[in-house]
């Protein structure tokens, strides 16, 4: 087995932890020096591959790369750039090729969710296709929980138990002020076409802490009636009520509930969230005060309350994904399979690119209550093992020490590429 | 001495260490049972004696009563209620006495903002005006940290702390994804009157970790040109920036930001926050893609991210109200002096509440830079010590195991009062 460099790279929405998967490639590489040279890190993601600029982690010592494990946000920069067809871009295939050529990479790790299993797979393909010698391997990430295969994608966990976390907080603080004050707390949560964050709302409420959530999933039509009596009978029981809502909420014609065609008092446009549409319907059908708030991406980049079981798995993926590198596997990535729920066992397991790149797993229908607003006894066993644990980074001054790396640049060899 | 029971209170928007004061009055009330018999919680604040909805805290047990210390909300319940004077409401006042009268209660301690200290300071006077014998300390607390005579307000420094939190790491977030995709992240805060908490976002910038963070601060008229050559700059020094607006931004005829008069396809009014209302700008502007959030009660109910010096002060001003009841005072404050920034040293010392009731303090305009849109050093000094240390809850199952305590009423002794 000849040495050969590795790439590394980002795709697409970042999370708490996929510098962890960073983490568990870059340190299980420099275990395996005798067969992986210098792992390079595409600066921005795919499009650092194609215009050359690599970044050098070996000019990172072990501690700096340590430090990824509980850094959020990506550390070498992320992109949203999906790879055409061979057929409909060869030319980028050609340059990706010259520019792993001219560094000697034959290991290709992907970060990503399902467009980046794509664009995986397409790079696996170019030894057969255009008879350059590589391994792609994608390294499964995604906080929207939808890749197949794999039980669970690292950086949801987290971001479940910041939803978890954050609604049991805010109930608490709801239902001090009923008496007298707000009676509904709103909070929009990420989730543009699966329900996954939006469930995680429900742990919040358990058998010793039972508190009134409602649930609103993209899987679920919204019916402003139903969703009104279902909160006018939390109130009247429990004094008040806190409402989950995924900002991808339809309505019966299929449009997004956000998309209200706001304008301002000029007639200008203005973008909005659902959080407050639903917090103005139930001010006009109820007449109850109310709260809201909208996560965006304090969720996604919320470090802070990481879940343990997000972190190890994350960094379990990366790990995995260089050993397969060097089992000599190629279009595969490491997937989490659950053993079992209680206690929770789970192993890696590697999986088919082609059965993984373009297929979307949505919310089985018999994780969601039958009136729509609440999960399932079989959803909250599925959830509740991801949120298990807490792993938190260290601080200074009252603020967590995040890692910035040096990021130095490789010197280039080729010349320029416009993509 | 003889032995009196004892009055608490919890008013206003409740906090993250609100109970963290409440347990320091009932343990440092237990320790002093030779002078204070049963400590009554007002069930909902000052509503709960008024309406004789008194909770017996002695059928909690101490580990009950311990486990306030990190469970945020109010345990007893809140309420937004101001007394009026005794001229204009005297029945309100004749009655607070028949129950206290009926309850043997000589200590009255109110837990809240700038409202409740006007409130308290009225009850101090009933010795005076009616002739009945009580203690009233007022123990300070508000998320806005607008007292008086206070150096902060127990409840502040862990909202600081969550905002400062977030702020770094949504901002490690816009600026992984900002080559291809978001290039403006903007977090709304509370704070309607004082920009004490956008402040906090400041922090998340040191000579550490250097981040390009622009505030909207209620004190500095809103100029939305300034604004955007502010947003320009940064993004062409870094590539992006985050925004931390204060809910209380108003523009050059001192209207809300946040009051845009919205209005949907049909026409109804709908409620928007400011954050919505800035990315428009930004996006109307200067072109750039954004992302926005609102933390509204997550921030303040964050009791996950507390800081451990807010938790150690607001446990102190409860420990010394009751002190201070026993020696004798009334119409005190306990409040919070500090002796040195670095190391951060404070004490605690009685204020009168005739110096704290009906004052507001704001933030002064030297901790706000020339430009407006960022903290000066003064700032950051003083800001800094209060975030500093944490203080986790314990959790279970990933979440944390928030108490909620039986709150079992006393039985009644007098008619039914209308309030």
């Amino acid at each position: 087995m000849t040495v050969k460099n590795a790439f590394y790279a980002q795709s697409g929405g970042v999370t708490s932890v996929i510098n962890t998967s960073a983490c568990g490639v870059i340190e299980t590489a420099r275990k395996n020096r005798q067969h992986i040279g210098t792992v390079f890190a595409g600066y921005n993601g795919i499009i650092g591959a194609l215009q050359e600029d690599l970044i050098d982690t070996d000019q990172e010592s072990d501690d700096s790369i340590a430090a990824l494990r509980y850094t959020p946000s990506g550390a070498f920069g992320s992109c949203r750039y999906k790879l055409k067809s061979l057929e409909e871009n060869k030319r980028e295939y050609e340059r990706l090729i010259a520019v792993f050529e001219a560094h000697n990479i034959g290991y290709f790790f992907y970060n990503g969710g399902g467009d980046s299993a794509d664009t995986c797979l397409k790079i696996s393909q170019l030894s057969e296709t255009m008879g350059y010698p590589i391994q792609a391997i994608h390294v499964p990430k995604t906080v929207d929980n939808d890749l197949p295969i794999t039980d669970n994608c690292p950086g949801f966990g987290s971001v479940a138990k910041y939803v978890a976390v954050s609604t049991r907080e805010a109930s608490f603080d709801v239902a001090s002020m009923a008496k007298t004050s707000t009676k509904i707390f709103i909070v929009e949560v990420m989730g543009r076409h699966a329900g996954w964050i939006a469930a995680a709302g429900g742990l919040a409420s358990d058998s010793q802490t039972e508190l009134p959530i409602a649930i609103l999933f993209p899987e679920i039509t919204f019916d402003r009636n139903a969703f009104c009596r279902r909160i006018d009978t939390l109130v009247k029981e429990y004094g008040y009520a806190s409402v989950v809502v995924s900002e991808g909420v339809r309505d019966a014609e299929g449009k997004f509930l956000s998309d209200q065609g706001l304008t301002d008092a000029f007639g200008h446009a203005q973008l909005g969230g659902v959080a407050p549409v639903i917090a103005s319907m139930v001010k006009q059908d109820l007449g109850h005060k109310y709260h809201w708030a909208v996560a965006d991406y304090l969720q996604r980049a919320a470090r802070h309350i990481a879940s343990r079981t997000d972190v190890e798995q994350a960094y379990a993926v990366g790990k995995a994904a260089v050993e397969m590198a060097l089992q000599g596997e190629n279009a595969v990535m490491p997937a989490i399979i659950r053993k079992s729920n209680n206690p929770y066992q789970w192993v890696i397991e590697k999986a088919s690119l082609d059965q993984v790149a373009n297929v979307e797993k949505m919310m089985p229908r018999d994780f969601i209550s039958e009136d729509g607003f609440g999960i399932t006894e079989q959803c909250r066993q599925y959830l509740e093992p991801l949120i298990q644990g807490e792993d938190y980074p260290p601080y200074q001054n009252g603020l967590p020490t995040y890692i910035r790396l040096n990021n130095v640049m490789v010197e280039k060899k080729l010349e320029p590429f416009d993509i």
